[in-house]
């Protein structure tokens, strides 16, 4: 590995972004089931932007002001107060092209906000559903990244380091490393050998087993697609926007 | 799986500890470079006790009251006050036989004191070098387990990854687990298919890198050996001791 090419680092879990400087760093916001594989979904069906928040409170604070579409879930069912949940098939051209979307999500809004305060360089979201999207933008900028799983509840999962270990496979000759988690993420990546849902099922993972518990195969393989919504989900003053 | 067997949980980082309820479990503390490798090494040649410590000062404080042997390093060194280093090849029956040893370690030490102050049910210590020892007690005990790994500075690491996974290959018919780290530790340990020590250098592993850096290979290639000092090292009243 060449010693000035730019670092990739990769975070299992939020609780370790803390252990990393991420000033100078593009930070890639991974939370594959759900939130950033309906990000894309929305994003490339033309929403014109997503507001992240933490709250439902929050939520249906900014969508009653702004008169815009306001989703989030709960444990697996749209939240008390909100019009729609956080599945991808909902975010069709039809329903979503030149709206404005207020999306409340868990994992994936409380690590975007983490980045944010300790002031990322840039930040993107990522899932399989956009990941060349995300890998072209990478290669282009040229800059070290973080590559930070959401995970579930600070608990690392196999989808978020799964999407973190096929981008590093794509990009991984551009940048250099010394970070097992970077390591680890790739030889999973490699191990599930391009079955994505066969391999969540045979590891049961704790994701597929959950949202399979709520009837949600279709949704599960729509975000272990590559390329479905290959759009760039960048954020700019507290909006995603495709780039 | 059956769902009346104990649980199997894979703590990556001590920095996720929090997020796992351990009252009920026996912690498994593993630092497999070096620090759970030189403490079966010690008591499996004779050691009376070991006390671990945080920090240096603590270190020379017990050490000088009672007498016995101080040991730890900073960065690689022998630390300053102390008298020997973290390598399994000075803890020969010759050095060590019916001694105290107090020892500081950084990751490790720090991460037994958290599993006791969250009240884990029972402590030991575990590394290659006495896998089975580890195995056979857990398997006796039929408890839940909290495989927990010192990694590196908090940020997740191979070596301790991979012996968590070792450990759950072994143990893994007689308990359940919903728990995708623990998948992940056992994948990645079936991946390095009985070659510990070249697994580690072709994925550059960062603490291979820096061991290599200090002319340790013979370190490495000690801790990353099944059962060549095969005791249990329990916790008791503040000392490990062989179960």
């Amino acid at each position: 590995m060449r010693s000035d090419l730019p670092q990739i680092y990769t975070v299992l879990s939020p609780a370790l972004l803390k252990y990393y400087d991420i000033s100078d760093s593009i930070v890639v916001i991974i939370d594959v089931l759900r939130a950033t594989s309906t990000i894309a979904a929305a994003l490339y069906n033309g929403a014109k932007e997503i507001i992240p928040v933490d709250s439902v409170e929050e939520c249906i604070r900014i969508g009653n002001e702004s008169g815009c579409i306001m989703a989030g879930e709960r444990d697996g069912q749209i939240a008390e107060g909100l019009q729609y949940g956080n599945t991808p098939f909902q975010y069709t051209p039809e329903f979503i092209k030149d709206k404005t979307l207020v999306l409340t999500t868990t994992n994936g809004t409380r690590l975007l906000h983490m980045a944010l305060a300790a002031k990322a360089q840039s930040i993107i979201t990522g899932s399989f559903c956009n990941i060349s999207a995300v890998s072209d933008y990478l290669l282009a900028q040229n800059k070290n990244i973080i590559l930070a799983c959401s995970a579930w509840k600070n608990r690392v999962n196999f989808e978020d380091t799964l999407f973190a270990g096929a981008v590093i496979n794509r990009i991984k000759d551009h940048f250099q490393y010394n970070c097992d988690s970077t390591g680890i993420a790739e030889n999973l990546y490699q191990l599930a050998n391009g079955n994505l849902f066969d391999f969540m099922k045979e590891n049961n993972a704790s994701h597929y087993h959950r949202l399979m518990g709520f009837g949600l195969e279709a949704d599960i393989r729509y975000c272990l697609t590559m390329d479905n919504a290959n759009v760039l989900s960048i954020y700019r003053d507290g909006r995603l926007i495709a780039g």
